[in-house]
């Protein structure tokens, strides 16, 4: 990354493409345990959170992500009521996630504790529902919360983590995938972030495969913009238990949702569901 | 825009944001009478073509923008017989419009010859159908040849131009819109290139007016991913002559049409019909 002449650069070096901004400043900078956590302020997309180096969420944009990693997946579900999200930090998702009236608890374990501060102080937008009495916040490792969970007692498994590289390496492999099946209800569903659907297809590949290995049968890779990640262009994969489950969805209840949304509607979850084709072609479907 | 490292980054000031790729060196460069062309070879993203310091397009990612500024106006018209291109000197749109086995004849009236040329050069497979017989590819000014057409003897306008600055200015004001009012047929249709829906949704909203008071009724704006434009995420808008027209498209042809494409499909189509909230609200929709 580079930061001069007030544009705040990344080079991402998987994709060989950089996304960047320009900033007015670094507001605080952390080093945690895990990772170093910068936070700066930019001309046009309010705060930007960068975690060793790598742009993590923007003021502006961040409403693509959160909303795509949390209502597709809980509309998919026939009642999600339990739900945890491993990751998540920033508190975003579980904000989405508790909009969600029949939703009785939402369990939210990052690793760094220091996420969530920061978010708490430069986005407290996202930390709105971070005192509803669904809410359980822990500050754990999530592989060990995953595999202490209760087997069959989860509707929706969250995986809102970072690239599948330092903290988050051990979130994309068959034993988390494992602890996620296990923990899971018959009819539950897991859902990750799933990186670039245009750069990164075989890092969706292989995620799937992790899963399959674990037991899941059935795949959906959901795209949608996220500016300020690598390409722009960014993507969640929903697994199923259930061998050729169609990923339908509630659409009377997605269309009457009693919440407002930026970016999902029912119909754009529609025509999501079928993959663009160079998509289904790469992964096979 | 800056090239060290290896590194081409385009800084858009308008956005507050900047994209990038990873090069491997320079290919060519032409100052033609209008604008300076530039070809990057990259390592991921294959030629890049750069006019005026600005990314128009890379081998990789530009099926989006050319599929996205086609087929939904194509499928959205009844019988789309004769269509003129203004700009789109890369010719990768006049390739997808001569997908459709309706077409009977479709101009290309691109200003500069230079870009056709570097085109043929650099990214043939964007070129592939320039001798088909229903094209006609001409080298002028766009908004004189819109000016010239006989009353009501079009089917489609596209305005495939680069943004509204140097050479496309004219390609986003009344007159120009007026003169394409009046080339086109009563259910014709035009559809233009309109920047990112994120950033730049006052473009659009000024867009819609000019596009108004030439006398245009109904508008529908379509936002698609294009990884090599700010933001990352893009848009065209579709306008027609007639009042409360719905923008519903020919949805059987459209999911049996008898050619390949890499992103549109008739479901993505329907879902990108319903405007983002947020941009459903800012555009006054």
């Amino acid at each position: 990354m580079t930061t001069h002449d007030n544009w705040f650069i990344e080079h991402f070096q998987p994709t060989g493409s950089a996304i960047g901004f320009r900033i007015t400043g670094k507001l605080d900078e952390v080093q945690s345990p895990f990772q170093k956590i910068e936070i700066y302020d930019s001309t046009d997309w309010g705060k930007l959170m960068v975690i060793d180096g790598a742009m993590m969420l923007t003021t502006k944009d961040n409403f693509f992500y959160h909303e795509m990693i949390s209502h597709p997946v809980l509309f998919t579900h026939p009642a999600p009521r339990r739900v945890v999200i491993i990751g998540g930090g920033d508190c975003g998702t579980l904000r989405e996630v508790l909009k969600h009236p029949g939703v009785e608890s939402a369990t939210q374990c990052d690793i760094d504790e220091q996420v969530t501060r920061m978010a708490e102080k430069y986005f407290p937008e996202l930390c709105e529902s971070n005192g509803d009495a669904r809410a359980e916040l822990l500050f754990d490792d999530g592989v060990a919360y995953m595999a202490n969970c209760a087997p069959g007692s989860v509707d929706v498994v969250i995986v809102d983590s970072t690239d599948p590289v330092g903290p988050a390496e051990g979130l994309f492999n068959k034993a988390f995938f494992e602890s996620c099946f296990r923990a899971l209800k018959d009819d539950g569903l897991l859902v990750q972030q799933s990186e670039s659907p245009l750069a990164l297809l075989d890092l969706i590949k292989d995620m799937r495969a992790e899963m399959g290995k674990a037991g899941f049968q059935s795949f959906k890779t959901l795209p949608f913009p996220q500016p300020c990640y690598p390409t722009g262009w960014w993507s969640v994969t929903v697994a199923s238990k259930q061998a050729g489950f169609g990923f339908g969805f509630r659409q009377e209840d997605a269309a009457a949702k009693p919440f407002d949304t930026l970016y999902y509607t029912a119909p754009l979850h529609t025509g999501v569901l079928v993959s663009p084709p160079f998509v289904a072609k790469a992964l096979g479907e």
